[in-house]
């Protein structure tokens, strides 16, 4: 088979008419799918019906020391709770937090609070000229956007099969004080499903660091969120808390969680782990924030799931749901993308992203030819600070919502957009050159 | 019957030494009494129970408009929801956007943006020189701990029968842009059960403000809890949103309320209402800060209430269980305290809270008498800013929680130790004058 590249003018163009007919009978189908973010699909939701019938009575609602769930009070969370999640997160129970129904809020909060009151006494980072966070491109957009929002300059980091480019990240962090933090998602990450090596966890633990209220948002979205049931087939990521403490550098991690993707999606819990002096910071602003998280949601996930092998096993149900999607959408990306040299793709094992990229200068318009087919991809250059892919080359695939049929549809639609463009791009070079 | 002041040393001496000998009973029985917050009792709670079997399906998770609340998605909250707490504020659902699990949160939040961000596009508070709010005392301890955490410098404005001094308030607003806020409970006001009369509503909508970035905090906490279910036994606020509406004042408002004291302390739905302009402002700092709220929270609320009429029928019974315990406590202070000439209190027809005013400089020490006596209440100067009562006169007494029995109890306990200070102070008074 013959790359694009490879091929003669005439060859694209009959494989340009080609795909342009196929395009436009699929335009003639109508099709309305959105595939835009990475929301579960009913059927996995279904697994968690359980949690909507495991309190049913006022006494049910009483926790393991006979604390009423439904009162006010315990505001750091109930204590089995913080060990349900601590078990998830290798962490133990104190050093877990809970939260609300997501952890996007207690990041988004975590920053709030130091630009308002700086980091374990440090100066708030509004009253400083500049704020820099580091960046891992392609990353998730409500990392960026949260920087964003509150003005927080942004520096891109390649990021590797590996994790993020260490090199790059510790030259940063050792020389610039104004660099207060990256965004990492440790296992799976959003969009390639990467997962950081026992090197870069290691490297990353032992960072030195030119200002001191520098921390790791270590997003662990997808700890637990395997394709695979056998571990030989599971990524594995080094426990970052530990390796801190072995450094010395407890405090240098902020680690988030939630169950949005593993029991109801916005309607879970989640939770922050860290050391005693980045907890008291954060309890400092919480015990004015709120009264306290909705503990009745706490314990029904407490008793739904009851410990960390329940919830593995209900992973593993989702798991059944998530691999043949995936597995079907890397197939039909190989069969029909695999050689033309006009594109690459992630094959994770677990998460909920597959990353695509195009030839430079196609992402955007991929992404629009989908759209007039019917087919709401993630915007192109949502995977970038600012929304500004330098290459305009990277797509987010999220398969996770659509029935297996409706995916191969928006998988097959995709292929042709990508086809088409790439045809074109190849077509416009070669005429050019 | 003479006050202490008419009574003769002696006379004192001997109501002292039988005061000493009662509260020394008391101290032999090894009370272990709470009453420092208004939580609701385990009675009330059960009347909420029905939340926790409204949903048991997926399919009952299904919204009006057929939307899984399982999922991502409606970040402002769903619809119904919107109408429902639109409707118990009195406001167009339009106008609502739903929060998390306490109204406390949004008031938070909506200081921390305004430090970080700003109002409606105004100068960010942490940039400017100095902020102050108006502060109406004795008030919540919550409103004033948000400031507090903020750096924003409280000023004390005397609360009336009728809410707050509005001469007052009028002064301060028109004349000084360093006040941006002012914290309200309109009904039933925490600690006095005060409400606003409809002079101080229509005053407070057509406030001409200094700072355009000035606006009135008004936490409707208690809008819908009377006592009394005869509407000429209950209070009555009028409707700050219309009145600003016909003021022209449309954006001088926000306003807060929760379910928290209606279905689950801690485990209800929060809701802010306001104009379009205020709303914005919130939608562009939400929808970096979350996902949105647990909306399967928001659905069994509107599942198990159905409409403002379920809502009130519900309040009804709590009223039921909260009636007694208010009457009881304001008969036990009017038999053991009346005609004593040291002391006043209020008598709310709804809320959580009685106010009540010992002599100048008696307030810590009946607290602290009481706690040696195993009777906890709420710390005394915790109704003032920065914690400091400058009469240490003001003592917020929390009903709710306890039993009758326990309370009837607690009161006599409370009883004794405001005559035995008082006493003391009289004495003290008597000899040294």
């Amino acid at each position: 088979m013959k790359t694009y590249e490879e091929m003669s003018l005439s060859e694209l163009h009959a494989l340009e008419a080609v795909t342009e007919e196929k395009l436009a009978e699929v335009r003639g189908k109508g099709l309305a799918i959105d595939m835009t973010r990475g929301r579960p699909s009913a059927k996995q939701l279904d697994l968690g019906d359980g949690l909507l019938t495991v309190l049913t009575t006022g006494e049910d609602c009483m926790s393991e020391s006979g604390f009423d769930c439904r009162n006010y009070g315990v505001m750091e969370g109930l204590p089995e709770a913080k060990k349900l999640m601590g078990d998830i997160l290798g962490v133990p129970a104190e050093n877990v937090i809970i939260g609300g129904n997501a952890s996007l809020s207690l990041m988004f909060d975590t920053v709030s609070r130091s630009m308002t009151h700086g980091v374990c006494g440090s100066t708030p980072w509004s009253k400083l000229h500049r704020v820099k966070f580091l960046c891992p491109v392609p990353g998730y957009d409500r990392h960026f956007a949260i920087c964003e929002y509150f003005g927080i300059e942004m520096i891109n980091v390649p990021m590797t099969p590996e994790g993020p480019d260490m090199d790059i990240v510790e030259k940063y962090v050792s020389s610039d004080e104004e660099i207060k933090g990256i965004w990492i998602v440790p296992m799976y990450s959003n969009p390639q499903g990467y997962t950081c090596s026992d090197e870069t966890v290691r490297r990353l633990a032992s960072l030195k660091c030119a200002a001191k209220d520098f921390r790791i948002y270590w997003d662990n979205s997808y700890g637990i969120h395997h394709f695979y049931d056998e571990p030989e087939n599971q990524d594995h990521v080094l426990n970052i808390f530990e390796e801190c403490a072995k450094m010395g550098n407890e405090d240098l991690v902020y680690e988030f969680c939630s169950t949005s993707k593993v029991s109801f999606a916005g309607g879970g819990i989640s939770a922050i782990a860290s050391s005693q002096a980045n907890l008291d910071d954060h309890r400092q602003y919480m015990k004015f924030q709120t009264i306290g998280y909705d503990k009745v949601n706490q314990l029904r996930h407490v008793k739904f799931f009851r410990n960390l092998a329940g919830v593995k096993k209900h992973m593993s149900r989702h798991a059944a749901i998530m691999r043949p999607k995936f597995e079907m959408v890397c197939r039909i990306l190989s069969e029909e993308l695999g050689g033309c040299g006009i594109c690459s793709w992630t094959t994770p094992r677990g998460g909920y992203f597959i990353s695509f990229n195009t030839m430079e200068g196609c992402a955007k318009n991929v992404v629009a030819m989908a759209k007039g087919a019917g087919v709401k991809l993630t915007e192109a250059g949502a995977t970038y600070p600012y929304h500004r892919d330098p290459y305009d080359s990277n797509i987010r695939i999220a398969p996770s919502l659509l029935s297996l049929e409706d995916l191969e549809q928006a998988t097959e639609v995709f292929v042709l957009c990508v086809r088409l463009v790439s045809l074109r791009k190849v077509i416009d070079e070669k005429k050019a050159g």
